[in-house]
């Protein structure tokens, strides 16, 4: 039986369902009918929720309720979203594929690809201004997600760019891209989550390391998925990682060391939640089932 | 002698090295070098800084001090800079110069100029959440700027597709791209610095009008200069408008119709401010001085 079903949390799949209702009906009518188009082309894709999941189960764990937390989830979301458009565009990662659609650029044209990002950070800093009820609560959300996305972008140059200080060797190198690449907004979903569920500074400084070591496993399971499985699979290019000399996990530590790594950051993550109770486990499990991921 | 110097308020140089010196502060260490480069390339490019002196002037307007809407100031100069930066971008009005100089993407280029707008973005909202004093304030002036900014967006679709409601005649579509693309910015700027003066209903509503008919004023004013100046004195490409068929005053008024759309619309804004003191002068000079650029 899953931890969520045992706790009376709705289930994943229910909460999924309210993330998509919360973005569709706070998108409708905001925004011109073509760019509204773009934006849903790009949020209703088929995207897993990690990050709204994540923001709702911190809210959870730490004893509060959905209702809370559904702003903070479906901003998040818009950021990542407006994210991946961006990355995806010719100038930087130039992909034709995102979980086996064309991604925006290529579905409607670039132009409106760059600005139904635009649009989705607007929305995102709308959201938990419009619909957070607490003011403080509110502002401290939008501390996190400015913060993040900030971070984020930073990360994405040191990935386009690599230009990185010339005393990090390559491991403080991948930690820092993905640090800030892929950390810094898990890390603000969960942060955001555990705000508006009112946390103790205690619990906001445990998420955070469970945060940390998830954001890096994330990108050691991405890596690894990007070396061992086939474009078919992953909806997406894969294998150019290493044909653009990035830096990876498996090309730092091979596929051996990247699998052991994934262990050992599982096992901080845990750790970083042993002081919270039965209510915490959905998010044992999702980080459970974000290193076994099909790799 | 100047509005600003009978009522002690200090000069727009004087603010304007203000705005400029908390902007650099703000940013400085948030974000990777090549980036903060990039940002502040476009930020400290010579803009006239026209949307946070209206911030700052309305916040005095209505009794409010320089030191409570800095950061709303700031925040506003942020959005305005990077949606330059993203509409000079190939894919959108491929423009090389901007203020006389090399636009971003042409400085450095297109993935950097798309991640530093990007980044400004977030720099805005986190300029928001972080240094306005009070939660209440903060909150509703991120309300007004994320609204502005998806609201600019939209208008910019308008003017890059031109894909308008049918019902709508050339006059209804030109005042729509121009409000939405102009007009949302300048009014977030003047609400927002008067929300931080702590305004009034009545004094906000007042200063909507005002905002209207400056954004309409403004465009008109930049219509006409597209056509009746030369590339060297704008500091960017001149004609472009007519070329790419954009609708435009001078295209629907003529020159001599958009001069007397021009005085129309400063007597509005003039009577908008009917009920404030001296105090609105300055917001008075700046909407003569808008309507009488060099035409």
């Amino acid at each position: 039986m899953d931890a969520e079903a045992q706790l009376n949390q709705p289930t994943d799949a229910e909460l999924i369902e309210q993330i998509d209702g919360a973005l569709d009906g706070f998108i409708c009518d905001k925004i011109t009918d073509d760019l509204e188009d773009a934006v849903c082309y790009a949020l209703f894709g088929g995207g897993k929720r990690i990050r709204p999941l994540l923001c709702l189960r911190a809210c959870l764990a730490v004893g509060g309720s959905v209702e809370a937390a559904w702003p903070a989830a479906g901003a998040v979301e818009l950021i990542h979203t407006f994210s991946l458009v961006h990355d995806d565009l010719p100038a930087m990662d130039d992909d034709d594929l995102r979980r086996g659609r064309l991604t925006l650029h290529k579905h409607t044209d670039e132009a409106m690809a760059i600005l139904a990002g635009d649009a989705m950070t607007a929305l995102a800093f709308e959201m938990l201004a419009v619909n957070i009820q607490d003011a403080e609560t509110s502002r401290r959300c939008a501390v996190k997600l400015s913060r993040a996305t900030r971070d984020m972008i930073g990360g994405q140059v040191y990935d386009t760019f690599g230009e990185f200080p010339e005393s990090w060797d390559d491991m403080t190198r991948l930690k820092m891209t993905h640090s800030d690449k892929t950390g810094a907004l898990l890390d603000a979903s969960i942060q955001m989550g555990a705000i508006c569920g009112d946390a103790t500074q205690q619990q906001l400084e445990a998420l955070e390391k469970y945060a940390y070591a998830i954001g890096l496993m994330f990108q050691a399971v991405d890596d690894l998925l990007d070396v061992t499985q086939s474009a078919e699979k992953m909806g997406k290019a894969t294998g150019k990682d290493a044909e653009q000399g990035k830096l990876t996990y498996p090309g730092l530590l091979g596929i051996d060391g990247t699998r052991a790594e994934i262990q050992k950051l599982l096992s901080q993550a845990l750790d970083a939640l042993s002081g919270f109770d039965t209510k915490a486990d959905p998010l044992r499990d999702m980080a459970k089932k974000l290193a076994t991921r099909e790799h």
